[in-house]
């Protein structure tokens, strides 16, 4: 697999690149700022995250409404260990501020899962010097942080000396002109102890609102035969070594930084040192070894191959990576929309994971997919609290953007009244089921979520001449707000209600529900409501142009020509008013596109096809979640070059930077849908009550792919190449599957070439 | 004129009487506050203001999106010239806190345009004092505030101290939790100098963000006997004037104090010591005098009689003297929502000024009216860059709520999105040109407003299947916000449109429009284009329910019950989240009801009263601006015993404290609504191009009511009694008008009296 190289060496986008070679592994994250700090003038966003830990802090309004949130949770800027400065006798390696740059090399392996950042460099003084800087965050112990700092005297010989520095005095970043990342920079740890210890220290700090501990324990490995001073600041730990390097020496530097919170340890001080201890004691080998075995087992499960553009192949395999690195792993974290990688959104979870995410793990390790699914039933009490606060005596509706739970948006036409994120829960949830036949989870878990947000969407609409309408909301294209009877919105609350009526009978049916009915008290009556609800519900559909209206106004705003708006003007949430927006028939992206992939058996091809026109024209994909989702419907309909073309812009969307801020962090859900817009786009991959569907076509543009899948615990892979599709089982038991609308039997050495239907 | 008078002594309702009882003139306002400050536990709201002088803050948002304003403006607390404390012996005269009060009496005398203040007070040593404190805002020398401190030693004799003291450091009152008041209490003011005089003193402030000045002159005038020392402290004047008084004398202080700011005055410091040296050297009385001469004027403009119930007449006497009070009188300036007596909507202009307040001063006061039209006039150039900012590249968007003409909406749903505004603001011009054919000031400002309004319309809307739409758009009614077609906005659009194409032509034809075409470049094609789109214009109307639509979405939403809501639940905007309010058929206020008001062309009798009754249900008036509708459209609709109820409701509202908000200023725009529930309402008073058209009814309730008109110069009085209806003509030229349709002449002596129509 190749590697993830930038051998260009440009400050001007250092942030950039500091988020793409970010280390990851679910629950740390640290991105890959430069070790000797960045100088005035290049752009840095120094930062290191654990995956929903969180301060809280105000959210002030204009003009505060009834139920506006009071406070907001926000991602912590943790202790900073990045820190290592380097001098050859008086002079500092500065090399992104003076001297003379050779080389430069940022490398992600992503088999080996380490980032290695290499610089040859001259001072000003005349002295060459190779710095190359290792970091791992351990996939097998989330803890774990290693770096790697060596250095090679190229052409001299002299004292060295590297100072590494754990800073606790840390701020969060903040724009104030840029709604997607905080409008106020504030410092949310207070450090309350600095230990130092022989070979390292520990940093104990405490998150000022939130009341929530971390605890950093440091060990460093000095070079042989350096010395090693290690110094408590009121803040900091300072480690200073230093020796001497003969010319054409190269001597290395090792640090274990570990990192523990008190949301998953009891004693995260001493977990800290216990874990700082036990890797300590072993070989950074060991620590490699697993890396890289956990690295294999993942890409044998996940890898997707496209045959024939070895760009795009990095790209993907760049998205699986990265969202292997920065799921959560524990029932209090989910997937942020940067992933650990960056402070955009707040390191807030969304709609993006359930939707763009989840399917991914769901096919590939659907342990971590239930993961996330455990997650959502954390924040259930949450998210019934948080119905009521929105005027719901029954039900639970999910915040829009959260952390612990309770709603973060303090923008609720495009935070809170998104209320299609509870049928994208549900969703996700049904999906679970027909995907694994875990009736024992859907006993425990799921089905309480199911008929909770069932429960909200019955309450939330209202019977209108014979339909279920469901007024005020907004859909995932956030150009329009608070609508009525947004498509996306009412199929998702559709497909929740029946399927909180279905799970809850099935349940019954298997002397299952009893938790589900302790839990819920849900009666005969109220799935029958859903249920009626459900089969009545309203679904705006313009005669006319035969197609599914957004809601029941959009169709009828005024027009605009996205090609007449100059091109400087894009995003338009940054150059546009919301009314000007809300006034036209403008989508940031797919909406009723999207209802059509997800709920496929509402509208008939014809629609679909026009659907996919008309909103085609309308949307200026400022949202990464939207050419995917484009991707995914183009290749359904059997549009392959153009879904190629959605596909690649989604599939190198971080990588070029096309929305320009991935300086705060990746794109995650674009990752996801990149992945879907493979499998459930030209593989045209389906999971069904009735099992799972492909309908895999080739584009004339690839010679080949493939895929594989974790299906009911057997792995398969699906490949489409011209001489036709073939599903072939690696392991584990038979699976019965549907392609091309027909049952297939996937055996061991047997995988029947099915054609490729043009 | 009966006064109002309360002779309770309730310090719970302090703050609420410091409203009602607050002095003002237009310029200046003083709040009737406690001369002895308000000891903890007594609501107060200290303050004082000046119409339009304001400070500038920031706004903070949860999320800040493109084009959110980045600050506002906020009516700044004065320097406070209230403080007198009284010592009697060595007690201190504190009657909210200690001691006894036998008797305690507030009294406005709206003849004489004075507030006076009255405690009998026992103190816990036994003495008895009577202190009377009367106040007078001075019409003719707006600067101008008078006090007078009345001590009358009733069963002791001994050493009496006054300590007057005029604090400069002030800040404004907040509740973060009311939207309808400043969110953070903020210092404004900094004093730049205290300079004592031999018998006053001067203090120079200036705003901090704004930088306007402020200057406060004030003259003592010590009781006969009494010392007096001045002192100057870092931000306060204080004198102490010390006597003595005998059982049974009475003795009183005088205080001039005089406010200039640098919005109307050059030097402000200069003018303020000019205005005291001409006031302390007149006798209180000239003062006095010309105060009760202008309001005699005022009454004999404006005073409408309702016979036969006086609680009801003291409340519509109190409605217009406070209009009277309140109105801006200067091109800077307009009418605030709480006119100059309180925070509440921090000093804000709104649209309650064109379509409540300002016809009240169109037929009793041209001039004042003429002076709000002038503030629009000077507010054009920021209404313009409004209109840009919100992304029409033509056109003037009057911002919802401004001082200096910014938009100060923190909240753009119910802010910003309200465009009826710039109609509101249209149809004044257009009704004061037919009220007084005053083509010179449309060819010099009018026709400017009318056709930059209309531009904008042209812009917002959009054609669409032949129709002429405005889409996202928020109504009067704020329970619903961002709606398509809203019936009132569209209604005011199209008066718009074709009242700027009429008015440019009509001042063609006069050879009067080269001032509009220099300012607005309008072209033939352009009033064309008004043209026609007022005439596609689109106005919802529901074929089954027979009445216009408020909005496309509104009939189709969920209903309400408003009987089964809890009454504690009232407002429900402060009980429910905008989104819930949204979902529903709920107005705040009058909405569709308004604009049957306003534009009554565009519906038959049959819409109308189904309409009434239709949005009656749903109703809420939880807007002051509600009531007062609901009676003039009643007593259209003939339904005079609810048009009663309603406008009793409207009469009574502050002195009731119905809204339980009074205690943050009087509500201006009901007590304008006061005036045209019974002119508009009972009258039946239009004002259209072809003239007055009046169409008196007569309430059982009532033996008769009469109210004054200034038409055209002259003075008339319409009388409505059960013999009939008369309008007789009271000074100037003979005037043809209409009643019940038919043209009258109403001439001197001759006054017929027409049967009022069953």
């Amino acid at each position: 697999m190749q590697p993830i190289v930038f051998s260009d060496f440009n400050p001007a986008q250092n942030a950039l690149e500091e988020s793409l070679f970010h280390t990851a592994n679910g629950y740390l994250g640290v991105r890959a700022c430069p070790e000797e700090g960045a100088p005035a003038g290049v752009p840095s966003i120094r930062g290191a995250y654990i995956n929903a830990f969180y301060d809280i802090k105000p959210i002030r309004y204009g003009e505060k409404l009834y139920g506006f949130p009071e406070t907001q949770q926000g991602i912590v800027n943790l202790t900073d260990v990045q820190n290592v400065r380097l001098y050859l006798e008086d002079e500092a390696f500065e090399p992104l501020k003076t001297g003379e740059v050779l080389a430069a090399r940022r490398t992600l392996d992503m088999e080996r899962g380490i980032v290695t950042r290499f610089i040859h460099w001259r001072s000003p003084g005349g002295r060459e010097v190779e710095v190359t800087v290792r970091r791992m965050a351990s996939l097998a112990q989330r803890e774990l942080f290693i770096m790697h700092y060596t250095v090679k005297a190229v052409n001299f010989a002299g004292r060295v000396r590297l100072v590494s520095r754990e800073e606790g005095a840390v701020t969060n970043f903040a724009d104030p002109d840029d709604p997607r990342v905080a409008g106020e920079a504030l410092q949310h740890l207070r450090v309350e102890e600095v230990r130092p210890l022989p070979a390292g220290g520990l940093i104990r700090s405490r998150t000022i609102a939130s009341g929530l501990d971390l605890a950093v324990a440091v060990g460093y490995t000095p070079p042989a035969s350096f010395t090693l001073g290690v110094q408590a600041q009121p803040t900091a730990l300072e480690a200073v070594m230093e020796g001497s390097l003969w010319q054409g020496q190269s001597l290395t530097m090792v640090k274990h930084c570990v990192f523990a919170d008190s949301r998953r340890h009891g004693d995260p001080a001493g977990a800290a040192l216990r874990i700082l201890a036990e890797a300590s004691a072993r070989p950074v080998l060991h620590y490699e070894s697993l890396q890289k075995e956990m690295l294999a087992a993942f890409w044998r499960r996940s890898r997707v191959v496209v045959g024939g553009d070895d760009a795009l192949q990095s790209s993907l395999d760049f998205s699986l990576y990265s969202l292997y690195c920065s799921v959560g792993r524990d029932a209090v974290s989910s997937m942020a929309a940067k992933g650990l990688s960056g402070e955009g959104y707040e390191g807030h979870f969304f709609w993006d994971t359930e939707i763009y995410v989840f399917p991914f793990f769901l096919l590939t390790d659907p342990a971590l997919a239930r993961g996330l699914l455990d997650y959502r039933h954390t924040i259930l009490p949450a998210a019934r609290e948080h119905a009521r606060l929105m005027g719901h005596p029954t039900g639970a509706l999910y915040p829009w953007r959260t952390i612990s739970g309770s709603e973060c948006s303090g923008y609720f036409p495009s935070g809170s009244a998104q209320y299609h994120l509870s049928g994208d829960v549900a969703h996700a949830f049904l999906q679970y089921y027909y995907a694994t036949g875990d009736l024992q989870y859907m006993a425990e878990r799921g089905g309480e979520a199911l008929v909770e947000t069932a429960r909200l969407f019955l309450d939330a609409g209202h019977w209108h001449e014979g339909a279920f309408r469901i007024g005020a909301v907004t859909g995932p294209d956030e150009y329009s707000c608070v609508v009525d009877n947004n498509f996306y919105t009412n199929a998702g609350a559709q497909e929740t209600m029946r399927g909180a009526a279905m799970m809850t009978r099935r349940l019954r049916e298997a002397g299952l529900a009893g938790q589900l009915l302790a839990a819920t008290g849900v009666t005969q009556e109220e799935l029958a409501a859903f249920e009626r609800a459900a089969d009545a519900m309203y679904l705006p559909y313009d005669e006319k142009l035969g197609i599914h209206a957004q809601d029941d106004g959009f169709l009828k705003l005024a027009p605009l020509d996205l090609a007449a708006i100059p091109r400087e003007n894009f995003p338009l949430l940054l150059h546009y008013h919301p009314l000007w927006l809300y006034r036209h028939q403008v989508c940031k992206q797919a909406d009723t596109v999207l209802a059509h992939f997800l709920y496929e058996d509402l509208a008939d091809e014809g629609i679909m096809r026009r659907s996919y026109d008309y909103y085609e024209r309308c949307t200026t994909h400022d949202s990464s979640l939207s050419t995917c989702v484009f991707a995914i419907m183009a290749a359904r309909l059997g549009d392959l070059g153009k879904a190629v073309d959605y596909f690649r812009q989604s599939a190198t969307l971080d990588l070029d930077d096309a929305h320009g801020n991935t300086k705060d962090g990746i794109h995650t859900a674009n990752m996801g849908g990149t992945w879907l817009a493979i499998t459930a786009g030209f593989g045209g991959l389906r999971v069904k009550p009735d099992g799972l569907h492909l309908h895999p076509r080739l584009p004339d543009a690839w010679r080949a792919y493939s895929f594989p899948l974790t299906w009911r615990g057997s792995e398969l892979r699906v490949h489409a190449t011209p001489a036709g599709c073939r599903v072939e089982l690696l392991a584990g038991d038979e699976q019965s599957i549907w392609v091309y609308g027909q049952p297939v039997r996937a055996a061991l050495g047997q995988a029947a070439e099915l054609p490729i239907p043009q």
